[in-house]
């Protein structure tokens, strides 16, 4: 494995997100960011959830060679379940390498573990079989402080309609735990990813989203991978997936998962697929299993498994506008055809829980027949599906493994909804996991949009977490900027689930925004964006001006024409009088002010009144 | 007017949209364009909706400096209710230019009109008027073709959910006629802009967008903003708002309006204003008076006037997190409260009407006091504005006077319905012309995405026209780029909308898109979308090879591994069986096939037995 040519040239970005200070809240120093406002603003520094790990932490010493620190190591050799054992060596097929041409291979990662964690024989070492046996571990504990993001602070009050979530005031660690316990959260954390900062999914925490990288058989490389993966948390992706397909699956994995501090998520079959040098026909139980304890021994956090793509639905699919679209779901597919047998996903199920409870490893449970357009949303196909995945899931609980659903994929708004309410029927509320969906299929270069809006919504109805979709969907591979691009958008649809939901915390940050927007604060502005830099940039291309930033008016009006100026004049004006304004007139109250107010004039009185009820 | 520099070099995009071509259908030429699909696919050219103008027309040609040629005059001279009078003379303060100081100054436009169109004494141009009395004008038949994109040959089954909306399987003149009549649907044609091809306005038609352009006080130029607006249409903006302030308002319209082919909408209290040095105390009616007959005259065809913005709402907006944030209704504001006095705009409101029926300009009734952030929407004060322009509604109905409705602006996502529900309600289905509404305040830079989101609901749920949001909002002044990404991001929008609503158009367009993505159309699937050459330039960024464009792979996937290939084996399998497929079977009939299979595998049968129910 040594005569690859080493590529070390690593560069990731680190360094503070612009406006934002790093803060580590509590003794398991649960990692936020903070934005300091303007001292104008009279107001706090506003709390912010972080997902970017200590990439951009200044006192963090970044070795992309060592991997991160590993914050939950004593966690869980704490527990007392867990044995070390030699990790299963690596062979050439785990990076697609059956030949002897290693042209194009990567160096492998240098400080790879020899010894890997899995429980101890009989012992179940998840998260839900804590929760269930009533055990707060550190990380529902390190969770709940994150998920708060100091609400207890906030004087906000609740608005919203969370199509009956249970959305807490304020989170506790018991509320993780139950919430764990019941199936309607997960904490992706396998023991031998000791680097993950814990988070949940589920419809009552805030929604989160997942980045999806990996390079392919066409392009891509590691170091871009890695780069991808850091840049993705650095904008907020809650949990990266690496779908790495072709060569090199195995070490760029490792590369991966040892710099990450959020979960990894894999499609084990694509590299299972690899082993059979891409013959889905040739794929056994005994490959695929392996890759399983493969990934489990790196440290990958969930698995997409599409163990609900059953022989009898094939034919579901034939007449469809896309046909399957999934991989995964289309190589089994061709699988259960060619030997026209039932699925050895579905068939070997308890034995894929037996080896995710003994790592800690959640399912995400793959739609491999989802809709591939908005014409097929939403047929047989799909919600036979699901409600196999709904039977799937009850087995995984009754082994205490954590599952989450995934979901569409193309539909259109009307036909949103109808996805989540038949997910959360067929699936005992176990977190749902969708891909966009896209609400249209007319945009090609504009889908990370198109989803976007999918995504906002099917959110706010209450699916856990949105994998985004970049502007190259469908296209080509996502660069850089294409990853920024579909991190931000997703970002903004899943704050703009959580404001519908009613989620206090993310009230509050759109708050200090406008505020922010209306006293002309502009630095403050561009500090709590979702992309501080974005924002600056737009800003100074008009008026470039160091001035500009704090000038009270900006270039849309210009300083004679400004609306918020004029604002500010009419409430001056109106505090001129002395008297106080209740939050919110009644018309009535208004029109009878009005009256008074003619009147005085008329009398000679002061040229306003303020109406007083 | 003579010695300001001369700008004539203006450059606009001409030549057709990638992959279309115009064609012109029946006796009113009504201007379409038609993508060729590839010989493979067997189907025939898709029809799309064009906003563009001859400036796509290779048989066109362009003269800037002369003005497109009056599509509509014979019709209008046709109906004998017109009398043509001298022009309304030019003064310095149309421009803005009340000193002596030119310098900044535009060209006056080339061919301008010395006489112009007005109803003659005691008629009534409306297209309204017209509808009320039965006739159906070359305007509604124009709009009947374009509307139906050719749908009588789609053989669509509709599905979708329109909220009560009454969107016909195919658009007749006389429905279009009904429509306008009802108040249900506006054609906005003012006489004196013939250039226009007809379009409507209405929640039973397509959804419509519209792009603001506009010089500010601060920076743009003329030969930018014409540029703007022709760049605007060929990406598919429905009309075009002129929201120029600062100098040289009137010359930069001129040259907009007579070089426009859709309606052009101006808020005419930003011009009154600069005539008053910017004062808003200095407001008169008779400014505004002037103002309106001057936009009239050179062809405006809807002018917003934010004449809800009553006294004794004012104070209801003193408790907001951002105040008044409409430009019209803070100016409004102000001038109610400087004279303690109604708005001069609702207490002149037949006065205004008597002007618009002499012209045909529809209202559109500006929210002056629409939210400026999440915090403030759907709040007393927007909906005291809201039944107010209800109740103007009525008033300009009775004039037989076209009516829109503007609404917000910032909503998060579960108060968006209530917005529609209560327009609808308050304004008796005149329709509604939302700005966004932008569904969290966090993401500036990505603003055309947060209000994109709450533009496709509420298009969904019955808005006529979609005001666009470009990337800069809140922080700049739009360029060139902004525009389109601004334009696109509301076509995906709107169409989204049409999809969800059930328009049978919409559906085949998505259709056909996803067909030629299934069978690697690549270049019919570059043309069918809505941005041809950012889908192609994606496109080639990772497979740049002119042979990818016709491989039966894409980059995510590659060669070996495509989902979508291993479909077509799927079905060719099925096929292979020589039996026809129902086009969905229930998960009983396969299961039983299933069933069927494996028995005849054991008996020694096929090896896979396609399901005949």
């Amino acid at each position: 494995m040594g005569d690859a040519p080493a590529r070390t040239e690593f560069k990731v970005t680190t360094g503070p997100i612009r406006g934002s200070r790093k803060i580590h809240i509590g003794d398991r120093r649960v990692a936020m960011r903070a934005v300091d406002l303007e001292p104008s603003s009279g107001e706090p520094p506003v709390v912010l959830y972080d997902t970017s790990g200590p990439y951009t932490d200044p006192a963090s010493r970044i070795d992309i060679m060592a991997g991160l620190s590993e914050l939950r190591a004593a966690w869980i050799r704490a527990r007392g379940d867990v044995e070390e054992v030699d990790a299963r060596e690596t062979r050439p097929e785990d990076n697609g390498q059956l030949g002897p041409d290693r042209s194009g291979g990567v160096s492998p990662f240098p400080n790879v573990r020899k010894r890997v964690l899995r429980a101890r024989a009989g012992a179940n070492v998840t998260q839900m079989h804590y929760a269930r046996r009533g055990i707060v571990t550190p990380e529902m504990e390190y969770v709940a402080i994150r998920e708060n993001l100091g609400r207890e602070e906030l004087l906000v009050t609740r608005d919203g309609q969370d199509f009956g979530a249970s959305i807490p005031d304020f989170v506790t660690p018991e509320f993780v735990r139950d919430e764990v316990a019941r199936g309607r959260a997960i904490i992706p954390v396998n023991i031998n990813h000791p680097e993950t900062e814990p988070m949940a999914i589920g419809r009552n925490f805030l929604v989160k989203i997942n980045a999806n990288i990996g390079n392919s058989a066409v392009a891509s490389d590691v170091a871009a991978e890695v780069d991808k993966m850091v840049w993705a948390i650095r904008w907020g992706a809650d949990t990266v997936m690496d779908l790495s397909t072709g060569r090199n699956i195995h070490d760029t994995r490792e590369w991966i998962v040892r710099n990450s501090p959020v979960p990894i998520g894999t499609v084990p079959i694509y590299q299972a697929l690899e082993k059979t040098g891409g013959v889905a026909e040739d794929l056994t139980w005994e490959i695929y299993r392996d890759t399983l304890i493969e990934q489990a021994e790196q440290g990958v956090d969930y698995f997409t498994i599409h163990a609900g793509v059953r022989l009898p639905y094939v034919p579901l699919t034939a007449k469809r506008v896309t046909g399957i679209v999934s991989r995964g779901g289309s190589i089994m597919a061709k699988w259960c055809l060619a030997h026209h047998r039932e699925s050895f996903l579905y068939e070997r199920f308890d034995e894929i829980c037996e080896i995710m409870k003994a790592y800690d490893i959640a399912f995400s449970l793959g739609d491999g027949l989802r809709p591939g357009s908005t014409a097929d949303a939403n047929d047989e196909a799909q919600f036979a599906e699901l409600y196999t995945l709904g039977e799937l899931t009850k087995k995984a609980w009754a082994h205490d493994v954590q599952v989450m659903i995934e979901g569409p994929g193309h539909v259109p708004m009307h036909k949103i909804k109808e996805n989540m309410d038949k997910q959360l029927a067929a699936c005992g509320e176990a977190p749902f996991y969708t891909l966009g969906p896209l609400v249209t299929d007319v945009a090609p270069g504009y889908d990370h949009i198109t989803s976007g809006i999918g995504a906002a919504m099917i959110g706010w109805f209450g699916t856990a977490m949105l994998c985004y979709v970049t502007p190259k969907e469908h296209l080509g591979l996502p660069d850089r900027d294409d990853v920024k691009v579909g991190v931000v958008t997703y970002k903004l649809a899943a704050h703009a689930a959580d404001l519908a939901k009613g989620h206090p915390a993310a009230k509050a940050h759109d708050d200090a925004l406008s505020k922010a927007r209306f006293e002309f604060r502009w630095r403050d502005q561009f500090n709590l964006s979702l992309d501080p830099e974005t924002a600056e940039q737009y800003h100074d291309q008009t008026l470039p001006a160091e001035g500009a930033k704090t000038a009270h008016f900006c270039s849309m009006c210009g300083p004679k024409f400004c609306s918020m100026k004029i604002t500010q004049e009419v409430r001056d004006f109106a505090a001129k009088q002395n008297a106080p304004l209740k939050q919110s007139l009644t018309v009535k109250e208004a029109e009878a002010g009005m009256a008074r107010m003619s009147e005085s004039y008329r009398e000679g009185g002061d040229l306003y009144v303020p109406i007083v009820p």
